[in-house]
């Protein structure tokens, strides 16, 4: 928390019982870089009233429609700085151009959009506007992540050779969605989450993060999609392997059907120097072998951990940081960079938030992995 | 954060560089329970203006001293409610006394104090008080502790017999307080923090744990406390044996010369039924084995987790929550806890954060560690 | 060892500085079911005097040439029970030939043949044979291995869903076979390996494993076959992505390449009611999650161990068995075998040793992996 | 293997169904050392020779007495080179004395006697014979604890300062020795155990360990031990503290009553300079933490292995070796001392099988828990 007091925050989607939308309140919280003023929580109206009551809005600040929000908020004179959109995938581009097109900055949940069509237009409203856009795949905020970039770009592992990547959780084994489950009913519907299931949902995660932690470049991809859970219209199951820029290749496996997996998403890069090795159940920790010497575990707070790393963390070693934490680093990075902005300052270098073109490149793997696995697991360029 | 807006909160120490303090504040923040709007942050008073100002507290709300804090804060009508007591050990029985006789509820950091006349002070202090007194010992905030606690009170163990608990630590493994760094400066001073160093400082952290968490009652020990840096003048090293009442025993180890370890709290406990076993540094997992069964891994937010814990969680499995989740689980049960004393209700039975009796405990603790270790390790009882 | 004393047992290959020929010696060693009294232990004669002499041979059971020892011992009074063969892949056939047409018993290293051809023509040898053809895929001696197949072969995991294998090793990051090292050189050598390098040498015990664990056939396989280390003749990475029979899924991944990473081969198997996880490094766990309930431990010697376990287990509990004791379970399930078919009963039901079909299925693996991938990752059956 | 064959070895106790007399036996064949020619297998003639034919002796060399073994084993032109006694405790001293006085060597396994006395004596009785005498504590055959006493004794952790040790079982959690467990019988019954329950049995195996690895001296100890289990004989839990040769302290903390460790047998040590720490049901790796660095991962047969565990390895990184290997490691190292006696050599210095000395050590300990735990846990010497 600075001198400067908080940001004004509003929020588009996130009423009662949605889970990403109180993750999101939590992250703007924990460093007192935003507060949240405004928000348009559901577009049931009196789900929208109950859940800005609950979270204490003033009356006038609770909308029933993120259009109306958009419009009175920009007008306002203590208007909202910025908005979280934290609705089912389908949304995000309507609301995010509302917003966009009055300068308003936009934090936005993933995948950016549920369309690549919807993506390019949110590229495009992105770059038109005054306002940041500011993408929250958090996983890249944890420190270790961080480092690992880092590492990876200075060499430390010599030249890429193979990534292999998986992210895999169990709760959908059965069909929660036909037991009356709203997170599991959205995000098996193609209206609400686009062509990919599983793969939208989790697998751009995965995609994200080795792309930020590596920098290579997708080239093709070859998927093999499956849906295991019968009814289930998207797939929940999603095999592919990869090829790089510069000859690296890869495999990302990411499954809703694994039971035993709660949320193991997982890192590993190897080159002709060194590997490392991550996981998101244990995020304080970064493994790193070089080539020929012992394995060695780096630690955030630790005496392996490095500035870019340190900037990110709040607590020492030893004394876990969790999912909220990496997910509140891409929150204060976003109002750091605001804050930029709105002085009129160039954004310092050493931000890393997901930006919208790494919205983009995410909508473009669902979509390589959907043709790919249409045509039989054909690689697929992107 | 509920509808009725965040209560306010002052603090007693916590400046700029004070580890601490910090985490406090965000402790105190995560949940949307509490606002700081006041603070004596240092008892240097350039110190205190600065880091109120980098805090964005109002300057009429930036105090050079505890006291005058206490007095202008009870007199004004937006007053704070609750005042966080973050300074080292051997001002928290001055400061607290300051605000428990004007009903202004206390949050105040372990140990209780750094003398046992003082604890006993404190306790008869809180007593004669409206206002409440919480210690964080933030440990027990965990949910996977609650759980454990739940467990054993309901018999998963049957007859307890044997408590292991360990807190080792490495960061004094070199003469730290000889090279500027406050935190060990004033943790190994016998001035400021009592007669007790390590044993003090994360010994009671693992006493205050297994006793939570047992519900056992220790009757005696037997202590061996070393000083291993030279030139130091507390402890540095502890080696406890314990008996409780009914008959289990227990050790109890905490070093902060132990190279390897960063916060390595750890805590075993078995009895004719089952076992327990949880380390601080994954804090999501509990490890529980029914005697002749296979070992169980229970998951704050998965299958294996019970009401206790759910209620003091805020992500699902797989999503780990850390230290700072932790500790601002038990600021929001002050928060509920002020929250019903101020609408003069009654408390709810289901909070369990640390009262001023724990903290007697803990001094008691300290003290009988010293008084053994004097006596070559006899048996004390307290 | 029991009351009938130990087979007789002769050697190809495996001489001074040959790694497996050392453990198998030892395999066959640990139950006192087999004695070592004769061998071809290299084909250069000096050192096939010098090895033998070096074991303890007699000298008249050192021989030069498979041929001729298995003319002599087939002949001889008190001749080998068994031959095991122990050398380059090239060389398995030509030899094992030798031993199957004149009955004596062969227990062979994998994979079962350079050639696809060859393969066949081995299989073909064998089934006209009177003796029988061990295989040593060893991993599959490993007892918790054992129980997991039986799991699933008595549905603990319902409908399989998700194969995940791989085994990833370090050793060939540098182009080892240009230094010297004998075991690099062989493994990178077309003509003694075959096709196969790495999808050969240890993709093969991936493949085994998965097939045997879940009973499972594999369909049609795509994979990506890279060679990193320049100059290196065959693969040294392999990517596989594969469909089963019934409509299970898998991957496989096998590196020589990938720092940090001993002998790292792991089998982790979904279906619907629930999920098994298993790690050579740690054989003696199996981690089971039945859906919708807490994570369990089962342990070689411990309680959650079934009767298919513990039949080859030699020590409780947290008293570690090994690869060598893994090994060595395919050694006397191989007594086992040659008593009974020298007894002229039948072979009992319980053995699991690996057959010259699965030598055959393995050959064909790498066959399809090598097609599929010449074919630019085209699903390829086999 | 040499070429020199194996030596002839004799065996006292582990009859049928005796756990340890097995484990001898196969750590006696894994590396081919030692073949079983004669046996007392048990005091009951009939158990004695069914368990004889069942191992194949000759007729000639089962014994139902191991004084008549002894004696006629002495004048046999090829007699027994060696004697395994692997009896209770309480014969360990009158068998090894026969065999001692007669010359020939002595492999004993652990607590060295039930008694004080009789431990003195069979020092005596050693130092006097011209035969060796070796004592199976057999966890300092791990290659990676090898490495850890050189890495002490070369000064890696600078000046010792603290040593945790622990050895937690869960076997006898119950009356065991109640339900015809015959194990559990003998080790609860102090006719034939000795004044120590779980400290003679483990406590002992623990405190070996320790004094091996660290080379320190312990001057003395406080003990409380207790009796869990009603109606047993011996204690079931033990805790003790230790002061060491330097001033260096530690904790001993050993059980049988810990529901979910099956040996979880666990050794940490910490000095001025780094810690070490090893587990014995990971008995592969080493931890290793120079202070001020990060965490190390040492493995056997991996890069971080140095030549004294190189010596006692059988197989590469990543393969795991275990229990019974270790154990072999005694027996391998017995051989070559055996060998070199028998040729009239020196003791090769780089062998560091446990000796009669490192026995009467232990009994010393069991005698000096026992006493202090009788006067309350006053600080006792031995």
């Amino acid at each position: 928390m600075t001198g400067q007091g908080p940001l004004k925050l509003g929020m588009v989607g996130g009423g009662n019982d949605a889970f990403i939308g109180a993750v999101h309140r939590i992250a703007a919280r924990i460093d007192g870089e935003f507060t949240l003023v405004a928000g348009a929580l559901s577009s049931t109206p009196e789900r929208a009233q109950a859940s800005g009551a609950a979270l204490g809005l003033a009356e006038d600040r609770i909308y029933d429609d993120f259009k109306a929000m958009a419009i009175r908020e920009a007008r306002l004179k203590e208007g909202i700085d910025a908005v979280a959109i934290v609705t089912p995938n389908h949304m995000h581009y309507p609301a995010a151009r509302e917003f966009l097109k009055r300068g308003i900055h936009v934090i936005c949940d993933k995948p950016l959009t549920a369309t690549l069509s919807e993506a390019k237009k949110l590229v495009k409203a992105a770059q038109e506007s005054e306002a940041l856009f500011v993408l929250t795949h958090n996983y890249t905020g944890y420190p270790m992540i961080r480092q690992a970039r880092q590492m990876i770009a200075e060499g430390a592992l010599g030249d890429l050779r193979v990534v292999q990547a998986e992210y895999p959780q169990d709760w959908l084994t059965e069909a929660e969605e036909a037991q009356d489950n709203k997170q599991a009913e959205w995000r098996t519907d193609p209206a609400r989450s686009g062509a990919g299931g599983c793969v939208g949902d989790i697998g751009t995660h995965a995609f994200n993060l080795l792309s930020f932690v590596t920098g290579l470049k997708t080239e093709s991809l070859a998927a093999d999609l499956q849906t295991f859970v019968p009814g289930r219209r998207l797939d929940d199951n999603v095999h592919v392997m990869m090829r790089f820029n510069g000859g690296a290749r890869g495999m990302l496996w990411s499954s809703q059907v694994a039971p035993g997996n709660e949320n193991a998403l997982k890192l590993r890069v190897y080159g002709s120097k060194g590997g490392l090795e991550w996981a998101q159940e244990d995020p304080n920790y970064l493994w790193f072998t070089p080539f020929g010497e012992p394995k060695r575990l780096l630690t955030r707070g630790g005496v392996g951990a490095t500035g870019v790393a340190e900037r990110l963390t709040r607590t020492p070693g030893g004394h876990p940081e969790g999912y909220l934490e990496g997910f509140a680093n891409i929150y204060s990075e976003a109002a750091t960079a605001i804050r930029a902005k709105n002085a009129g300052d160039h954004i310092p270098a050493d931000l890393h938030f997901p930006t919208v073109e790494d919205g983009l490149a995410g909508v473009q793997f669902i979509d390589a992995c959907v043709r790919s696995s249409n045509r039989n697991g054909a690689w697929t360029s992107f």
